[in-house]
């Protein structure tokens, strides 16, 4: 299907929009009027400019307010319009979205909205533009899309449909079954915008949180759907009001924003085989009679196959002092590259020099670089990412030898796709085993592999990292939350594969603060899973490692408001061991100091079925670095 | 009256933000549970750390969900309260906040409410503990004060009383003349917060947006004034979740906290004269039992005397060339400083060399470093802003040497109050007359006086700086609103004295942007009104300085949806004019480019009654300047 998106979605100047919006790939745009009105360039220049970038302008929104007024208000709206009409033959453009007036004075009499309508078409039929009439979801009489088409119907002019835009419909909980009865050579034009589930007043919700198609909470693959299954065939367009994206990189908000429509197709591809498969039983209505594009499916099984951690030589030191404390043993040294392998029971960590080409921008400190993922196929699972947009990295990259695909994620972390099983872990090869002079052997402690790994995220790409991982991994993601720490509000979002081999946690500075990012909450770890929490703690203590210390005041609470045995209190308290629980199980956990300013790790012991991160602990843990830096 | 602060109010350890409320001259703190359970210290520690500052703790908030439980979870909830009320005795605190159950489960029977509330009043008056019950604007069931105080009353206990929060009770509309109603005795404890108005979920407007009072939309000193007049003689505690703050500066937080309250008491004291007034007619039971502290009367009749630019000596020629274009002469030299006095009507400006010792925050580039203030009487205005703790300049910083009395604002603009009047203006003496070789003779413009000063705010001191100039200087704010600049949205709120005689905008990036605020959004700009903008723009083009450029783009907009004349508009668009109307008047402006970054000016002519500063236009003003920066 052709791939657009409005103007608004992008930062920078008209200019640098259509670029950006040219370099991802889009077929074309929206322009919304505002951009027009602040350019430098005539209307006819910026055709010739997107023609020149491939790209066709696919609506012009010029003004709102227009029906539903009186009389002499109209003629006005009329003069108005007729200039827009000649803007939009120099422009290029065909259609003009009109939205349902949400003027305190407008007026709500429906034959009176139609007749407008209609003599604003008859306006625009020898100009040869298309009026495609919205319902705001704040609109003062004319709200949802029923109440729209029943007014464009009643209008009844071949320039006069709608246009759909999916904030405007699911914000309210609307139901997106009822577009199959709207014809869909009447459907002139699908805007589609996601948007986190908030308790917020409409159009503030609208005019700063949308986000792309599977960043949010609605089911865009539903609701386009039933668009494509009234026969729909026009481009799906991306109109989303972000604050975020307003101001970041365009190319980058581009990319995610092209990544959004991919995964958006090719769900509804994977359905479109199962309404092909009911038309024939009878309901041929339901056939899209667009091409959908495809992506291979996602990866299956994925798990743990390593994770990178880069260090300088003395921040090595310490990363390999603890490993050694958590009963990590050095089993093997890369044959060509500085690059260590540490492992205990499943959990494999790759320790390596920091590389400067490594380019990551942690400024040499000790920091994750790079996941190693276990997956069935991984040649369909570096496919499907390069056709999701994720950046390919050269092979140089890769900490083995073995010529494992890789991908870059939206904060700079490379993704590697390793051939899953025993039998499959060639890339374990490249690594000579080390000779007993040299191999190190950690303590002997129950983990068992790695739990989960939480990354730090830029502020301008937490919305696109989600996605990412959602779409290029197959994971699911969890709804977001905030924890207070010290210095300021982070948030937080953790998104799993289906059976739990894969959980990544995403953080970010609420405020986008640089001081923040630096400070305890902006900080990467790795959790390692365990069957005897307190045997690993102990071992780890007894190798001269102390947990993080974590007050005596957090033990008193839990005292007041758990049943735990007094007994088990006391050996958590000398652990430094964080509790949860849930409907499905418990959760203990304890955490290493911090080295280096931004790295730490985690060992943590599930039971039941608990699948959450022990977020309830997560301001304590927060506060207790902090408290451990100012000492 | 005793002032006191919720710990989570500010940034920072526990410890941290002890300090900061009590270097702001707070009498006592409030603890929120989170803060002590992460404190590396234990409750006795923080008791006497509190008492060395001179502290007291006036309130610990340790648990919710307490009442309307089932009777097993009754007793789990009691034992838990007294593990809490020994650990009040050990933080010397009296009074537990417990807030009404918000649980989707609490059950909404008011007898068992009232039941269990007194079992816990019961539980907690061996340690001499007083139970004050609050009802969450989101309670599942008690949602008003008037229903957490019809259950208090119920379960009649002398330990069992009322906590009244602004924000729960405003927030929904509630109307707290009805406070006078509830025995003084039994409101325990008062905790203010203000907010904008924001069509928002309860819970998220709470914990987010909440602001110190003054700073927000609502009626602080009504709904204080019904809880004094109910007898209530506690501490004025401010209990304000916001995101800012939290990542901010604990000690410039606690200050303007305590400004807030300053402005508060004054408010009261003024009203309370009336009050006791009213009492002489009989009602005796509306007069305050306690003594509000009072300010000296806020200036009366402000205007600019001068606005004061810093540039080091390659800008201050751009400046100056600007200035004389625009019709204003060199009249003056200071006696002893590298200052120049600048001025057309009744305009004055002052261009001084860069000083570092001014430690102003435009790393060298040209920026308004300082705002003359004309008050009738300057020592009055100099004594009330010291009450609200802004912080006094050295008398070097006065460009004059006339003795200014000055302060810094949030921004670090140094804020100078001048005699009013002709005959005040003795500063002006400093200023040795130019002798005509040196003196720069204008263009004959007519520009008459200063109309606004535009300055972009530090993301962490917006609210701070709005309560600023509305305290310091007695100025009125507008509502905030938001513009669209290319590289983000930019908060943009304005202050004005009743007569508009001084007028100040301020602007802050929404997302607190290092990048943004260099971009055109960010920059700072003084504003000249004039009563033929045509006559001023003219003589500046021929002086040989151009207008910002406006695009032509806009002006085909304008004759789309306005109707000035042809003639008109093509005069505008040769001066780069640009247009905004209101029901009360017209609005001309332009600006001149940006000189060095961060400077510009704007020329402006209000016609009627129009009192905003065409903020329609801004986002093409942003985009104009931003082209300009490009080309």
């Amino acid at each position: 299907m052709r791939r657009s998106i409005a103007t608004v979605s992008l930062s920078g100047t008209l200019e640098e929009k259509l670029r950006a919006a040219a370099a991802a790939g889009f077929d074309g745009v929206e322009i919304f009027e505002n951009d027009l009105v602040a350019a430098p360039v005539p209307p006819r220049e910026v055709r010739a400019m997107a023609a020149e970038l491939g790209l066709g302008i696919d609506l012009y929104q010029p003004f709102r307010d227009f029906e539903g007024v009186d009389d002499a208000q109209l003629e006005r709206n009329l003069r108005r319009a007729r200039a827009k009409f000649e803007l939009m033959l120099d422009l290029g453009t065909d259609t003009m979205l009109v939205c349902s007036n949400a003027s305190p004075v407008a007026l709500g009499d429906d034959a009176r909205a139609a007749e407008q309508l209609h003599r604003l078409a008859e306006a625009a039929a020898p100009y040869g533009v298309r009026v495609a009439y919205e319902a705001l979801a704040w609109g003062r009489h004319v709200d949802t899309y029923e109440h729209s088409w029943r007014i464009a119907a009643q209008a009844d002019h071949p320039s006069l449909g709608v246009c759909l835009d999916s904030f405007h419909i699911l914000s309210k909980g609307g139901d997106p079954a009822g577009i199959r009865e709207i014809p869909g050579e009447k459907i002139f034009f699908l805007q589609l915008a996601d948007a986190p589930y908030l308790a917020m007043d409409l159009l503030q919700w609208s005019r700063h949180y949308r986000c792309f198609p599977g960043q949010g909470g609605f089911d865009l693959t539903e609701f386009t759907r039933h668009v494509l299954g009234a026969g729909y065939t026009g481009p799906l367009s991306l109109e989303v009001f972000n604050d975020v994206f307003r101001a970041s990189d365009p190319h980058r908000t581009a990319a995610d924003a092209l990544r959004s429509l991919s995964v958006l197709e090719d769900a509804l591809g994977r359905e479109g085989a199962a309404e092909r498969a009911s038309e024939d039983l009878g309901d041929s209505h339901a056939r899209p009679r667009v091409t959908l594009t495809r992506l291979p499916d996602p990866p299956e099984g994925a798990g743990y196959a390593f994770v990178e951690v880069a260090a300088q030589e003395e921040d090595a030191e310490s990363v390999r002092a603890v490993l050694a404390a958590l009963g990590f043993a050095h089993t093997g040294d890369h044959r060509s590259k500085p690059v260590q392998l540490w492992n205990r029971g499943n959990a494999r960590v790759l320790l390596s020099s920091t590389d400067p080409r490594l380019g990551h921008t942690w400024g040499g400190a000790a920091a994750i670089t790079a996941l190693g993922v276990e997956v069935a196929d991984p040649d369909r699972a570096a496919q499907r990412a390069g056709l999701l947009l994720a950046p390919t990295l050269p092979r140089r990259r890769d900490p083995a030898e073995s010529r494992l695909n890789a991908v870059a994620a939206p904060d700079g972390t490379a993704v590697f796709f390793c051939p899953g099983g025993h039998d499959g872990r060639e890339w374990l090869n490249d690594f000579a085993a080390e000779t007993a002079r040299h191999r190190h052997e950690g303590t002997d402690t129950p983990l068992t592999s790695i739990d989960h790994v939480g990354l730090f995220q830029p502020f301008d790409h937490f919305d696109e990292a989600s996605l990412f991982y959602r779409s290029v991994l197959g994971l699911t993601p969890d709804a977001s939350l905030e924890v207070a720490a010290p210095d300021g509000l982070v948030r937080s979002r953790a998104l799993a594969s289906d059976d739990g081999g894969l959980r990544i946690a995403l953080n970010v500075s609420v405020l986008g603060r640089g001081t923040q990012a630096d400070a305890a909450g902006g900080a990467q770890h790795i959790a390692f899973a365990c069957d005897d929490i307190f045997a690993v703690a102990e071992a780890m203590r007894a190798d001269g490692l102390a947990p993080l210390a974590i007050p005596d005041n957090y033990y008193d609470d839990l005292a007041a408001r758990t049943d735990l045995a007094p007994a088990v209190r006391e050996r958590m308290r000398e652990n430094g061991i964080l509790y949860d629980r849930a409907d499905t199980g418990e959760f203990f956990h304890f955490y290493t100091p911090m080295l280096d300013d931004r790295l730490f790790f985690e060992v943590v012991q599930r039971t039941g079925g608990y699948t959450g991160y022990g977020a309830a602990n997560a301001a304590v843990r927060m506060a207790a670095h902090r408290a451990e830096r100012d000492r």
